[in-house]
């Protein structure tokens, strides 16, 4: 297979954390006789400080031109404690989710049968705990008017939703749902907000097309405390592009390192692949930062192109370097391996 | 000291949490010679049943000139799940917020000794995790404009705020961290919203009037991990409506049940006290529910009028039932004890 692919390493850690995940593709490359040609952006912080711009034309036509992207992470500090700065590296990644039509993100939360321990959470509370975050992207008070008064002291961001946005998202996480244990859950806060009960009235009514599904509903502040408190209850969660932001991160606690989880990003036409974790600006250039998130979202790439046997070869590999402790410190506080070196021995072992 | 107290039980387990409330009150009263008058009212679904509206004129009247309210739980799973309700049991408790000017909703969360072992967290995360949350209580999406289209297909919500919504609780919030541990930490989506912007601005502002605590930021994602990851790095969370909902539920976790987690709602004039947790409907009238969270807003109650000793008798009450393990089911799945005998336990004790 011939597969073109940008890449964007973006803020902080991401240039390192990537480098390893095309480590990974050009290895698989190579054994599988696939040819995967990256192309690389900039996007983020970084693209500000050389265009002024998060999203450069030239990057976003590169995006839209690709078979799939490969993002890094974005962010930096400078930005987010100046709340009169104009432009900012997070309005480059909405706007590439927006222009893409990322409408789905896919968040998969399962933990490693080696790494139960390394969870804050006891061992009975997460094992055998596997579940899929289906989260809006591209809707929401992420996109909706905003507005602040002359005088900076008042403002304002709307939360806006639409039956077509919450329908095809309801469609992906139904079907996801009848091929794993068939339920979903629908997490709203629809005792407050008219958006939620537009999800809901939507989600129960395309519900009716998947009468295998058992469809519940919980509102966000009991989900919240649910994730922890028995993640195995959960097999699909759908939910708004803001919650889905909140929960993803929380349910990370039950895989033990936010550096392990990747998510895929779903449009019509176009998909991009990432970790969920952030810029991470205090490990850059460090050697430090768990490259695992990014190696799976490039094993997430392959799959949503069919590769399912390549896929799974970087799974085996990464759970290879969790069993022999080829982790970052995030894993293991004494490690002597850094980004590079579990990297390797990912892409040694394909 | 001569008090009147409205009392609301509400919905669901409110009714039989409210009245062991209402009996350590009594016992605490004639201990230590105080007047506690109770007046009951209506608020919630069981208003909505009786008279149509969640919160009768009378009921208003009644919390706007009393000392303090106490209030059980609200909500109903009739409204809940039928999207098209014209008028739900929250509208009630989130109006009585508007009018009696709650704007500050503080949540203490500390683990106690003899539960440690009831969380899913590991011992060693939670042991001596001990944090207030400060949730800002009558703005947000909870009040700002909400809109639904004719066709029924299109919804949105307004989350707004002005300068002075943000300074009024972070005041009140950098005074509690000066008596506490001196750090706070704002919670946010800065990175996203306007309104988060905002919220970071004001209260950059307003903490350079408190030199002496430390203020840090935190995106609420980031939050959302941080709080099970590692609690103990928490002192004051000061943070927006919406967020407040969701990460204090979330904390609840650490405490293993959300059943005793109280709060306090404080407007200039007026205050209320309240369990976190909600309705809980499957529970009504089976004698399950856990009363300490309802024992203990009495008890914050008993402080905001300054009876600090008496206040400290019911802390000790409780702590004597969870050491003797004198709790209900959610605390120990074998337990024979029920609501009647763990409020029984406490006013007999004091
Ligand atoms: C960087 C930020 C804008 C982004 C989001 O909130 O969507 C990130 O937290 C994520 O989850 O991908
Ligand atoms: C019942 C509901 C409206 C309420 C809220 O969201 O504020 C509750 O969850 C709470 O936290 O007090």
């Amino acid at each position: 297979m011939n597969l073109k692919i940008a890449v964007l390493p973006g803020d902080g850690i991401g240039p390192e954390v990537i480098l390893q995940a095309k480590k990974a593709l050009h290895a698989i490359g190579e054994v599988y006789n696939h040819e995967f040609v990256f192309e690389e952006a900039l996007m983020g912080a970084v693209a500000i400080d050389k265009t002024g711009n998060p999203l450069p034309e030239q990057t976003l036509n590169l995006c839209l031109n690709t078979d799939a992207v490969l993002f890094g992470a974005i962010g930096d500090p400078k930005y987010d404690n100046n709340p009169n700065a104009k432009v900012r590296p997070e309005q480059g990644l909405l706007k590439l989710r927006k222009e893409l039509g990322l409408f789905a993100n896919i968040r998969p939360i399962k933990p490693y049968k080696a790494l139960v321990e390394a969870s804050p959470l006891k061992r009975e509370i997460i094992e055998g705990a596997d579940f899929t975050i289906f989260r809006e992207l591209t809707g929401g008070a992420y996109f909706g008017a905003k507005t602040l008064n002359e005088e900076g002291t008042h403002a304002s961001d709307l939360c806006e939703y639409s039956e077509e946005e919450i329908t095809r998202i309801a469609h992906l996480a139904f079907k996801s749902a009848q091929n794993r244990r068939k339920k979903l859950t629908m997490v709203d806060k629809a005792n407050v907000l008219e958006t939620s009960r537009l999800w809901r009235k939507v989600v129960q009514k395309v519900g009716e097309s998947y009468p295998d599904v058992l469809l519940d509903f919980l509102f966000v502040d009991n989900a919240a405390m649910q994730i922890i408190l028995n993640p195995k209850q959960f097999d699909v969660i759908l939910t708004e592009n803001l919650f889905g932001d909140i929960l993803s991160d929380e349910a990370s606690v039950i895989t033990g390192s936010i550096g392990l989880l990747a998510s895929a990003s779903l449009g019509e036409k176009n998909a991009l692949f990432e970790p969920i974790h952030g810029s991470y600006p205090q490990a850059k250039g460090k050697n430090i930062a768990n490259p695992i998130a990014s190696i799976l979202s490039a094993a997430m790439l392959l799959e949503h192109f069919g590769l399912f046997t390549e896929a799974n070869v970087i799974y085996k590999a990464i759970e290879k370097a969790i069993e022999y402790k080829v982790v970052t410190v995030d894993l293991k506080p004494d490690s002597k391996f850094g980004t590079n070196e579990v990297g390797e021995f990912v892409s040694n072992f394909i």
